[in-house]
């Protein structure tokens, strides 16, 4: 890994480029195998879930996502050299940015990338901090997911809460294939209808009133084997946490019980073993399927906190970079109420990148030694 | 970074070493600048912190933590090649620990360990997992910390949350350097008195049921300069996240407001910014100290949750992996009833390595290039 | 720097990418400061003397080299975010390279790169291991250059041996700037007339034959300032030596008196050190400017070797991994008789990448910390 | 890998540290797969090979390379966390070295050093650029060796020339296992007896005079895999020049013909493929066994360059950093006059990491994905 901000990993390497309003945005993964045939149906359907203009809950702002592969991709499968992704930037020019060149959006990385590249950096529609970058990242994770799934890992994620609202979370019992697989098509990513329903009311109303809203995102990875991950610096955990947090939006992570562990005893949370048909199970998993830092055979169990998108039509104070000014802003445009329904993808795109760069390390070392 | 789990960082990296009961612990720190002059004063009471036997609250087993210095510090001066610190263990052959090779502790990385290293690893007090190479960390963190010091930047932690109790949090108000000071030495670390003596007493009930407890933890960074951080795969928050989940026991992490933006709508949670005496000021602080993954010149301000050690000394149901039976455990020994105490100076250290790891990262593009 | 081949750095970071027949072939250059005002008139001169087509000495085949920025560049500035850079192929469709799927070129690394990716590599015009992949090697070089050309550091390199024919090597009192640029425009890059009309010759002459040749590149760099570099993993000549080695081609490098060390004594090579008006000078310069790995402020010189490009007109024996038989190939086509001249921008451009790498790392540490 | 210069490599992480005079030298080896049982007997052996004071060709100064174990091995296996190794240093105060403070040896790192590091290095024999830091560098190689030879690679160094003695160069069907460990006991590695009992009197002579010789080594490894290595950033010769130039004294590196690809035609050199028995052979190996970076089968085979050593008896003039004044030096002590008879055990280990590294890096991709 890299501090360079936008090139991650090891095994799977990730370069990330683009503006928001350049040329083009993408990404060069480095390091997947050769003779991999990708499926780019499941590709495809995971970039619709993130793209903006498709669904009511999100901006009515229209994007084209359309992408083509520069290279690694040849007669069908990966070449095992750099798979490269690239999406055009179209009518880039047709607004007039000139105002966020100097008006720092609050909540935003306006002020804070300013003070980093010292102006320098691209601030039309928000360069190369803008959301749209993550349409890169969910293919890159739709490839890693692929890879997961021939080892029969799943990854599911709902959002749990918007504002008070709440579900009643992921029923584990309830995650069979087809159901799997419905919740991809969902305009609001929860199984729980109820909740659904009434959740997507609440963006409508904030839209209606220039506001937006916060929520939270459950994820669970399905038949993770044990011994994936490390004690200390790169425990199971921190890689997750590492992209998770690298999510525009992204302002808590807790995994299994999380925050209520604070609250609890140790006799109260323990994650006892027992077996079961000459295998281990766990009787209990507040521990989210990690210990040590390392998959225990449980299910993966974690819970992401998003804040409400700070692109609000209601007016603002803020800062003139030019005229060292304090000022008033009011965000025009189409912006969305909710992010959530649209992170979740991306979530689950990082999750997939994070736990196929981890399996990859884990696998090289399984070399036959003999063995207990 | 690697994925080696004991290896980490890019400007300063670290790679740490050693088992429970194997011949010693230590770390290697390469990286560090030539002609630093430690304050060992500093480093020794972090390492204090740390160390157990010193405090009521956690367990009364004496570790040794003298370090020797092997390498890389010369005439009072770090020398600019790699700084190594070696803390001997000590009596490690006292005791019988055939018991741990085969009865995996829940809720301890020793099954999930197994399963990575097929039986090979080191089982005595946990090995490699052991709580007790966070000693060496402290030790980085303490150089890393005078680093950050030099800048006038503070890092400041309190527990403030056992079980039910909560505390009054942190006030800045109060974050003076003489308070900032004696919080070090206060064996439960919260400057809300009253809260530090019902807590404690919390902890005190738990030990006497051979139970344990869990709590939160809040930190904040003064003085950080903005611009910190970047987009994506490292922005802040991801490194700092990496660092803090590493650490055994943490199970949440949360940034600014964390978890309570979940029910927020956006404009209850907008950081709107101001100008003051010419400088730019925020109005508000949700998003602790950090907008689109880099400083904005806010206070840091994050929470951590952790879990209740779980050596407790209650029978539970575990497993034999040698008999592949289901079998009993009580956890004999005298073990921390809550980690919380000896973990913040950890949490601080890992906070000092991931700040001065950004700095150094963005110092160096300072480069003379003209500029706005 | 990570083992995936076409990424590679630290402070500098390289995501190259791409197939010679692909869609296009480009690098993501992560780590530049912000507010770089590129010279593109420079990176043009050095992308012309690495083009194909320009040079009777070379292939007259003729390649598109023109480049687009898809990122990363603002307002006549580096963002600060990754620059990347994006050659179109054109009229890939044309040929039939079905012949090259099957059989294997003696000398490149068809038979090699097939048994890495199990046959799924791209092997029209060697895929990712085409030549044409050094042209964004040399965009980021010409980049690199121009920050070192901030500091005044120089990078001039000549051929100084075709087959039999030496020059009288580079002269160090010939290099002022004049000299410096007006090589940049030779087809024959070496300052020594005479051997380069005879050395011209003798490449027509192997091109008559349906032949190749190879030879040998000398480089120097001037006014490289002391302590750059480091002992051990990460010497001067190691980084070097890194990137120069992975130019196709390549198969030696010397530093300084190189081989001819192996017969000499240490008393005839002794870099005895002076002081000249309160400096330090060299009275000699056997070492080729590093010492203990570290630049020790004479001037940087080193040697490459470069074999006769394989791709020759004459019979030669192979292998069919369809059919696994022994079969006859000729190669047809356009070829390079002789790839020096083409390859020597290349060795300067990961010259100027390796020593502005190095000097990054340097100029981060020197904090202000009192010094002797 | 990093650019830390004391840490290195991405599936096996190197971390090295340590002064020739201060507690001691060491090294972290991260990335062991766990259940390895090490062959002591053979480390030992190697150790031994590179030890001073065992050999009349070498220093009578005698080191102890005694080391131990500090952690990641436990019950006669790895434990598949970091394995660390120290070697303490003896009777290091009994000397004085402050006249090394001030005066820089011609032809080492003093200077340079000095610079880079601002004067704050341990100057005491060398400090962290001491050659004894090699030991540990061999203890490392002897691991990754063994499991090199797991997989029936084997590696086999000679000296070949010393000044202008040349060898007739390694016999491949010389090498049968005896003789290939009889080599390991030779006070001067080489199998042509002539030549190692003439050149062993070269060295003696240079010994007599106060001076030292230079000379080559040449190396190969049997049965290396096809398919190992790289196109560009990490060729198989990038990876091997990258630690090979990291050792003190060499100065010249060249894969398969070397040098003399300069002189040839393309004809000349061609590596012919054919097939025997249903194998893919080699016609011949002008490519050192490496072409587009990658194995191709054949025996790698490279040569290296050594320089004298620079610490020689008679008088050389240097400068004085404290009174910034020209003077005179003359090494006193009891100096290598010819290091090629220990460094060839380093080059060997450096080589099984190099290997034992990509190795690592292409099983890991070796997933079943159907395949050709």
């Amino acid at each position: 890994m890299s501090f360079m901000s936008s090139t991650w990993g090891k095994h799977i390497q990730l370069s990330l480029f683009g503006e928001s309003h350049g040329e083009g945005i993408g990404i060069v993964i480095d390091g997947l195998p050769a003779g991999l045939e990708i499926d780019f149906d499941k590709v495809d359907l995971e970039m619709r879930r993130r793209a903006p203009g498709h669904n009511p809950l999100g901006t009515p702002r229209k994007e084209s996502d359309d992408y083509s592969i520069l290279s690694g991709y040849f007669k069908q499968h990966t070449t095992g050299t750099p798979l490269t992704v690239l999406i055009k930037n179209k009518e880039t020019a047709s607004k007039d940015y000139s105002q966020m060149e100097t008006l720092m959006r609050p909540g935003h990385g306006d002020y804070s990338g300013y003070m980093k590249y010292g102006g320098y950096n691209d601030y039309r529609g928000g360069g190369h901090f803008s959301g749209r970058l993550t349409a890169p990242i969910v293919f890159a994770g739709a490839v890693c997911r692929q890879m997961l799934e021939r080892r029969q890992i799943y990854i599911h994620g709902e959002i749990n809460q918007i504002r008070n609202l709440k579900s009643e979370g992921i029923r584990i019992e309830n995650l069979d294939e087809k159901n799997r697989q419905a919740i991809k098509s969902l305009k609001f990513p929860s199984l729980d209808e109820a909740f659904a329903l009434e959740a997507s009311q609440v963006i409508m109303d904030a839209k209606a009133e220039k506001d937006s809203v916060g929520g939270k995102i459950e994820l669970v990875v399905l038949n993770m084997p044990a011994g994936i991950g490390g004690p200390f610096f790169d425990s199971l955990e921190s890689v997750l946490a590492h992209l998770i947090f690298s999510i525009p939006g992204v302002k808590g992570l807790a995994f299994g019980d999380g925050f209520d562990f604070a609250s609890a005893l140790g006799s109260e949370v323990k994650d006892e073993y027992g077996m079961k048909d000459g295998k281990v199970v766990g009787y209990a998993n507040h521990n989210g399927g990690i210990t040590g830092g390392i998959s225990n055979g449980n299910i993966i169990r974690f819970e992401v906190a998003m804040k409400p998108t700070p692109s609000i039509g209601k007016p603002q104070r803020t800062i003139d970079m030019d005229q060292k000014l304090e000022t008033m802003l009011e965000i025009e445009g189409r912006h969305d109420p909710c992010i959530l329904p649209r992170a979740l993808p991306v979530i689950e795109a990082m999750t997939a990148i994070a736990l196929y760069e981890l399996i990859c390390a884990e696998e090289r070392k399984h070399e036959n030694l003999g063995g207990k």
